[in-house]
């Protein structure tokens, strides 16, 4: 094609090897969306018999995704964008796809085929072994999976590269442009807070009294009032679900429809009620992705830590929150006279922010929930170089509990045995920390765009938080990297101090301290 | 490759250009049953914002799998498989995957692969049309879109072509080897023995009384019942699931992940009792296919019509049979106290097995309702070949409801607007009368080969029924084409006389003829 070719090509906006790219990117993006559609059903309705076709299944699909990714005439599509590209805003939807998509391509292009699909069925198979041992108590049934995923791990890790270790590979799938020793030193920040905040608060953990929150709690009234909440903060049941499932998540085919889950326990309120929160913060995030980046690269959350920025947003600062309960509360008590009806709302308060070391993780206060993911991560680093063995990474798992918690784990399946996460692989667990990290950030930046925040909460008006993040994260999908979002939304770069000074402040607070 | 080395490949059962198509076709499965788990979440709990979303999906996955199936290579590979296949037995699965596959390939790669993304996507749009349209009793708002679905249908049948007429490629889609005159002469041999049946029946319909169908009955407990007949039949609830909807179906992903669906009323028992042994009756012949077929064009059903004999088999000729319910009412009864604590067992089976002219297809009785599938097969022909037009179909629809019923439709949602099918294409009736003819061929067939049948019936006994359904349908998948597998399970050629010959002798006895 002669230059001025490409020139009316490039003022017109549209470029050839663009649209084949974005045509490509469709068909991949069905792929995937079929893919996450399998495992939302794999995880809510699928029988018990059908693991192994689904296994088989979710295997042929990631291979074929992977091949229609790292094939010749993609690498070929890319190379040809990349002049038209560059005469963009590098901030266009456009320049962006091909930025990401060079991204991606670049790493999964070193990645066998058949890796990426021995990875996608082990999964599926180690998931239906897991639920099982979780439920026997039977860390030896699915110890030869975390061996067969370690493994796969590190030979996906090999094949990618990295900076520095091997784990720096891991943690660039799930923290784009992050390294292990990054997350290492943020970690390093916040942990001596979290352990003074914990040591302040242990000696009179028995002020605060939790036990209203296990009385008795109809579970339909539990999801009623879940529903209620989530479509309150903005999450849209028309784009949207909410099912029951043993672990919760979220998970989402496109802008338009988003899954999200959660379980009840008739005697603990809190459990289903800050999930629903939590999950419909994720929910929420891809429910703003900009419609311009469907079915291509930069549909979806930019990284873990991102997404579970929102949750905790909504489930801790907006939900575990005096503005929100001042607003919401008498709905509650009114749902649970009969659990509640005697309980008052700074008390209801005090009890769903107890600060108490405890073993579940997806159910552990905000003071203490980062050191459950900083032994993760330890553990996680050790698995994959090695220095830990498969078979001690139980008595590994009680010895960090204690030493971070001051707890000892009774057994396996409130141990090593609760998370669903070994199943699909190692690494997913910092961006849980991070997350908490970056919604302090967001928070306090969306805080300072709109200082009359806590009164919209009080009148239950939720719309103004939900548009700043919108505005800021949602909408962006993958666009532009982790660190560069968080700066363009808050000015500022990855830091844990905003985090601390939340903590402080709040169970300061409340613990008097 | 040298003869004796084709010849020594040959003798080992094995062959390289078998392997790569067998690899090639399980890619192309794992697609089919995405396809078929995004189909099945559309229909029950895809949230209303997901629809157009879900089409772009469906659109490339249908792309993609025909791509796959009619690409040069799959064509190449079967060229070279073929002298390997007619080594083999011509029954053994090998020689019939290639057979299968050769004559799925020769039709489809006639057709483009932009109509069949246009196929799909339409159809998942027409849907959820069709689902407001029906609703709001507005038959104008879908319309247009069984226009386009007319349109779509009509090129399809162009590509493919056809002995005769163009209906005949979709009667060739569904009923592989059926002509549309073969299926006239089916229901021109049967429908004066239904004209004459109804003749005789309707001066004394009013000598059974069905209100006691009526009465209330709990939902959840229609549903547990209805779970606990179906597993007794031998439905595998291990792999396989029931669901709710708005129009009941069955679909499956594997033998082991087959999932039905059914309606509640909870002031009409019959409607989801008999619809869940209806649609157990299609989840039993997918769950009984050989697993040798599995990821192979052998699996599945072989055609409408004996997939529909599966499920009407066991919905009227066990379902609505006296020796199932001398086993069952007490059960039953016990279940439902204050609506049939007064009514005594024969007064409830006269009741399930009242015939009346009525609107609805898939609620009419044994007598009445090939009726309903005979008009729709004109109507479907009309359409196609342009000699009805899409806006005077509603009028023809209450035409040919009047002729052949002798009633009138008071509004579309109960007439024209009932069935789901045309949101997916025409052509897809006609196998339901077959599985009525086609059941009662299997019936007298089983019956001959155990004449016990109704004495283990009553005492709550399936498994030889089921056996012998495993045996001489089920396992074998898509291997023969439906006239032989029908001559190869009951010695016969299709004919409609045994059904005949059911329903004179059964409602003789009801209504003393």
């Amino acid at each position: 094609m002669p230059p001025n070719g490409r020139k009316t090509s490039a003022m017109s906006g549209s470029n050839d090897a663009l649209d084949h790219l974005k045509a490509t990117f469709a068909e991949i993006s069905a792929i995937n969306n079929a893919i996450a559609v399998l495992g939302w059903d794999q995880n809510t309705y699928m029988p018990p018999g059908g693991a192994a076709g689904r296994a088989e299944d979710l295997a042929a699909l990631a291979k074929l995704a992977h091949e229609r990714l790292t094939s010749r005439r993609t690498g070929d599509l890319l190379k040809a964008a990349q002049d038209h590209a560059a005469s963009l805003d590098p901030a266009s939807d456009d320049a962006s796809l091909v930025r990401v998509a060079q991204r991606d391509y670049d790493r999964e292009v070193k990645v066998p085929d058949a890796l990426v699909a021995e990875i996608a069925r082990t999964s599926v198979l180690a998931e239906s072994v897991w639920r099982d041992a979780r439920s026997r108590n039977d860390y030896p049934a699915f110890a030869p999976w975390v061996e067969k995923t370690v493994d796969l791990n590190r030979r996906l890790c090999e094949c990618v590269g990295y900076p520095e270790q091997p784990f720096d590979a891991l943690v660039d799938y799930t923290e784009p442009g992050m390294t292990t020793n990054a997350v290492r030193a943020v970690f390093d920040e916040l942990r001596p807070h979290l352990v003074d905040l914990v040591g302040k608060i242990t000696p009179q953990v028995d002020n605060v009294d939790d036990t209203v929150l296990h009385r008795q709690y109809d579970e339909a009234t539990q999801e009623r009032i879940g529903r209620e909440v989530v479509a309150r903060f903005g999450y849209d049941f028309n784009r949207g679900r909410l099912d029951r499932t043993t672990h919760p998540f979220e998970t989402a085919f496109n802008r338009d429809d988003v899954r999200i889950t959660t379980r009840y326990d008739s005697r603990f309120l809190s459990m289903a009620l800050m999930g629903t929160m939590h999950e419909a913060g994720h929910g929420m995030y891809e429910q703003g992705i900009s419609p311009a980046l469907a079915q291509t690269p930069l549909t979806g959350g930019v990284s873990s830590g991102m997404h579970e920025s929102q949750s905790r947003l909504w489930e801790n600062f907006v939900g575990r929150g005096m503005p929100f309960w001042r607003f919401f509360y008498p709905t509650l008590q009114a749902a649970f006279l009969d659990s509640l009806g005697d309980v008052e709302m700074h008390q209801f308060y005090r009890a769903i922010n107890k600060v108490c070391p405890s073993l579940i993780r997806v159910e552990a206060d905000e003071v203490t929930y980062c050191l459950h993911i900083m032994f993760r991560f330890d553990l996680e680093i050790a698995l994959l170089d090695g220095s830990l063995a498969v078979n001690d990474t139980p008595a590994a798992w009680n010895e960090k509990v204690r030493g971070y918690l001051g707890i000892t784990p009774p057994n396996d399946t409130v141990g090593i045995l609760q998370d669903i996460h070994w199943t699909t692989g190692l690494g997913g667990f910092q961006g849980y920390a991070l997350g908490n990290i970056i919604a302090a950030q967001l928070w306090e930046s969306a805080h300072q765009a709109h200082p009359d925040l806590p009164e919209q909460f009080e009148r239950g008006e939720f719309g103004a938080l939900l548009h700043w993040l919108n505005t800021n994260i949602h909408q962006h999908g993958r666009k532009f990297l982790p660190a560069d979002l968080l700066q363009r939304a808050t000015g500022s770069a990855l830091s844990p101090q905003p985090y601390v000074r939340y903590l402080r402040r709040k169970y300061g607070e409340i613990y008097s301290l």
